[in-house]
């Protein structure tokens, strides 16, 4: 019955002139036209108090019965949160209001209308389960929550372009569609090509090892796709990915490389986010000191002494990590090479630092991964640049010479040596912002169970 | 027989200590490390002329015989072009060389061997096919040519995510992998999604207009995939899109929002890469003023009263358009709502400027179209943000609410009022440098007949 009375208009040539963050000293009695969506609103009869969000924050809206003609109070009377509005009003002081101003409505427009209550308020934190939040996502995005998070994932992805061009790299993008499997067969999802069978692409590995040529810094921020059967809080099926390589290097300077582009990330939300960090609750991670470097072995070797169950040449799980790393970045570099994929290079063996175990040789690679806590943020190496040395490790890892003859042929014409690595964004988000769910440090999560919205 | 005495070194602990640029005035007479390939090499029997290219441009390495060792003097005699090597050396004037200076050798590492010569030179601007030339596109784009386009590309990139940034526009990303065709069923690549079937993107338009919800304004800059059978220089299977979704907006504010974008990469080409531009012998288009805007129906009498088949309602194809409009930018406004997709708000009918032609209701829509001569650069539109008109429309073009029912319940929370467009990157970066091919837009161009490398 109350319903049937809204009505909603056109935005016709009603614009914006401010928005709430321009709403200051300096527009004081000024007329004003103010849009965004009722966040919230306090009903006092014939007086209503409104919240109006847009994109910056909330400004106080002053409606009183009598100031307004009787069907467009009665219409925002009855209208719900999350209804879209546009006010022409005046702008007087308001000590009360949160940001010392309200706006005194002389003219309204109801531009879209909720016709349900949202399930869940957009003040708190998470008082629902994650499921029912992602089957409306872009009701969700309104918590002030999320809105803070995806804010400083603005900054992240800024800062890192930032700090890359600043360093000589350039941007490129690689084909999401491949003729092949990159690290063998596992984990890809298929997709028919015309008359072909291809798969979506899980890194832009072989393809940004080839661009090193042509521009020695490369790198590109782009989704990768995983068909990833487990469930658990830090996989998607879809991420993006954060991948850099760089021509005449190794995995040492790379991981000089990370440290710095990490901390430099840190400090940019750090002088661009304090607001959100103080509304969300979150202090950053201390990184004034670069971040520590154990290798493989002596890891393994602690986690021994400690009675842990490992074996040499184990991956390393992260339930064995929790116990010996609190939230702090640190490298496990030097990995088996049997571990890493085909084209990681190995490590020339020093026969006093990595004794051969009879019969084992204990092939080390020149690989790291970054860590925060038992989280896996990255992946890096120096690569094979040597074509013989390629297909040798191609064929030790069971990959078909014939299946990468596009990438091969490459080698023939000299690659120069290059070393890089793949961050992904989302759990850079989830370690500096400490999420529990990686599916909150992205807009519309991709998981086995999860193919929609 | 030559080849043999090659020996790959170890980059061991050389690192570059100046690019090309940085070899100057301030560095005579200092041993500096270069680091490149060779781009040319001219052989006076016990001298040799290197030019090293890093990525920034050459340097000119003077190698004596009797000032090397024998082996590495012959090594480098016998190196092809593509070859990496780095060179430590003394820095003196050369008025003959390039930059001015060369650089005399002390040291020198071979760092990767080309076994093969290219089959074509750097310098040249195409003088073979573009398959043989996408078959070894790593090589392919050590091109000067292309060079010079991929870093006006990088200047594009960062010019739009600028202007945007400026604006008040989020970045954001929507999956690539999703349940339902956006604009119908056609030109669709499936994928197997675990157990299910599912697509890639051919836009994130549903995703877009969601996030105006949350955050007003946002962009993303991310691929596209369309199962594009027609073999022709203007398409491409993949391709990277920059979409813009505005809240509380029309088609007329984006179309400013666009025109103003063009002309703000035009003008940082401008001031960021004459060199490039000199380099390619391409003048920028002319954008002092804004574009003109001409009606669909404005258009199509037009080129009936010149004589041209076409019926209103018709698609306009770029034949008909090559007469008309040279190279300049325009907008193509108001289309008949039947040839727009779903989601594309009509226009209210004005029964003076278009009058019912009895039968024929001539629907229009609040759209627009951006072309550069022939070529279309992007689409763009006016909304539907009211759930009950969002219905009737995918009604009318057949499609299923069910299979979108994901999309509608969001319109039940109040969507507002919003417009937005999509600019496809490779077709602007076509615009902007006069390029015949849209394959050299990419680095590796995906189409009906190819999928690598």
């Amino acid at each position: 019955m109350e319903d049937k009375i809204i009505v909603e208009n056109e935005l016709g040539d009603w614009r914006r002139t401010h928005y709430s963050f321009q709403i200051s000293d300096s527009v004081i009695n000024n007329v004003v036209t103010v849009i965004g969506w009722i966040s919230s609103k306090r009903d006092h009869g014939n007086v209503l108090f409104v919240q109006l969000r847009d994109r910056f924050g909330d400004i106080q809206i002053l409606v009183k019965r009598k100031e307004l003609s009787e069907n467009i109070f009665d219409s925002l009377k009855s209208l719900k949160e999350h209804s879209s509005i546009a006010i022409k009003g005046k702008v007087v002081e308001q000590k009360n209001s949160s940001n010392e101003f309200e706006v005194i409505p002389e003219d309204i427009r109801i531009l879209s209308v909720s016709n349900k209550p949202a399930p869940f308020l957009t003040q708190s934190i998470s008082s629902i389960g994650i499921d029912t939040r992602l089957d409306l996502r872009a009701i969700d995005l309104r918590r002030n929550h999320l809105q803070n998070v995806f804010k400083i994932r603005n900054t992240i992805l800024n800062s890192i372009r930032e700090y890359l061009n600043d360093n000589y790299f350039v941007e490129v993008n690689t084909p999401k569609m491949i003729a092949t499997a990159t690290e063998g067969g596992a984990a890809l999802f298929p997709i028919f090509y015309y008359d072909r069978e291809a798969f979506l692409a899980q890194s832009p590995q072989l393809y940004k090892e080839q661009l090193t040529m042509a521009f020695e810094n490369v790198f590109e921020i782009a989704p990768i796709f995983r068909a990833e059967p487990s469930r658990t809080n830090r996989h998607l099926s879809e991420a993006m990915s954060v991948d850099v390589e760089k021509a005449y290097v190794d995995y040492t300077d790379m991981m000089d490389y990370l440290d710095n582009l990490i901390r430099y990330i840190i400090q940019s939300v750090n002088d661009k986010n304090q607001i959100e960090l103080d509304s969300l609750g979150t202090e950053l991670p201390n990184v004034s000191k670069p971040f520590s470097r154990i290798t493989y072995s002596t890891l393994v070797e602690n986690l021994q002494k400690s009675h842990k169950y490992i074996r040499w040449g184990d991956d390393i799980s992260p339930k064995l990590l929790k116990d010996l790393f609190g939230d702090e970045f640190y490298f496990i570099t030097d990995w088996p090479s049997s571990t890493k994929p085909f084209y990681v290079k190995s490590k020339k063996m020093d026969p006093i630092a990595e004794p051969n175990n009879g019969d084992d040789p204990r092939m080390l690679s020149e690989s790291f991964d970054l860590m925060y806590g038992s989280l896996e943020l990255s992946s890096g190496s120096t690569r094979i640049n040597n074509k013989g040395d390629l297909m040798d490790n191609m064929k030790k890892k069971g990959l078909s010479h014939k299946a990468f003859d596009y990438h091969l042929r490459v080698f023939d014409y000299g690659v120069p040596p290059h070393a890089g690595f793949g961050l992904g964004l989302e759990r850079l988000l989830m370690a500096i912002l400490k999420l529990d769910n990686i599916r909150d440090a992205t807009f519309y999560p991709r998981d086995i169970d999860r193919l929609t919205p």
